[in-house]
């Protein structure tokens, strides 16, 4: 096998591991996603797996850049493309509600599963997901304030009240979306955006 | 010892051990309340345990009433004695914000907590936090239509959708305390319900 063969066997299998962890993660949680555990769900060796990933913690940040990736490719990257602030803001939160109805993951939102269950654990993992809640939140806040600047929303909107109210809607919709297996909160968050943004 | 004083003994310690158990669910989640964790944090034998509650599921269950009696007191049972539906609405929601705000739990809301940790595991602890969201949620939407049928209350909202907002609001600014240790989401909620409700 030639070097690049090989390392491209790697990669891939690589990859399909932490497509797996990074459902597992969501469901069973990412305490729960030990080399062990996943070494069984993937049908790999555990020693397999080491060769991969040196740790537990390592895996787990891993973990968390594939379901990035997979966030990016879903939401930011549609909305980043977006000509105006108005259509950006529509675009995070509509790519963001749709993102979680098509049950990109078993357990709902990666993020939002996750941070909630490391969210009183410091460490690399909780700092990893309060950075991308930072980076989301920013994302919002930075559309509502080019939207207001070109005149598309009402100037006297607190930007920083405005995106509480939205991610407040968006959040709901995702917890409640995995509690009841039912699109009624998410619709009900598209109503509560749109009221809000008329 | 006689009979009487054996059995209090036995119900204060029961009590005590469940209050521990109720705030370790919030922080290491209630997946995480075996047997075994728990005898190490409340400095107790596992077979002294196990005389109080027969599995792991059955001190889980008992540790959801815990949380629901504490609950019940500080937020439920202040805003049944409302004398109207708009101030139980106004009760319930500021119940819950106070109840967040003054650390309660140590990982925040016990029921949001535990909740999001079991929200993809079947069984009875989901079954019985799920039965706690929708009493609720029950409790917010009969507020708001009762201060609708009283005038207090727009009549034209809808009352399914207010219910949403509302919890939408004070769901994030739980989730936002946990992670950001700051009093800051929950003055956001309180602002984005005042101002549904005016």
């Amino acid at each position: 096998m030639s070097e690049r063969k090989r390392r491209s066997d790697g990669e891939r299998s690589r990859a399909a591991i932490l497509d797996r962890a990074s459902q597992l993660a969501t469901v069973e949680g990412i305490e729960g996603l030990s080399i062990g555990r996943l070494a069984e769900a993937v049908g790999m060796s555990k020693s397999g797996l080491y060769a991969h990933f040196g740790s537990k913690e390592e895996l787990q940040l891993a973990t968390i850049e594939t379901a990035y990736d997979i966030f990016r490719s879903a939401v930011l990257a549609p909305a980043a493309a977006a000509s105006t602030g108005r259509e950006r803001l529509e675009r995070l939160t509509e790519g963001y509600l749709a993102y979680i109805e098509r049950d990109t993951f078993a357990g709902g939102c990666f993020f939002a599963s996750v941070l909630s269950e490391v969210d009183t654990q410091p460490g690399p993992v909780r700092d990893r997901l309060v950075a991308f809640l930072g980076e989301w939140l920013g994302l919002l806040e930075s559309a509502i304030r080019e939207a207001q600047a070109e005149g598309s929303l009402d100037a006297a909107e607190d930007p920083a009240q405005l995106t509480f109210e939205i991610e407040a809607a968006i959040f709901l919709a995702n917890a409640q979306f995995v509690v009841l297996h039912d699109a009624e909160p998410i619709d009900r968050a598209r109503r509560a955006i749109a009221k809000r943004l008329a």
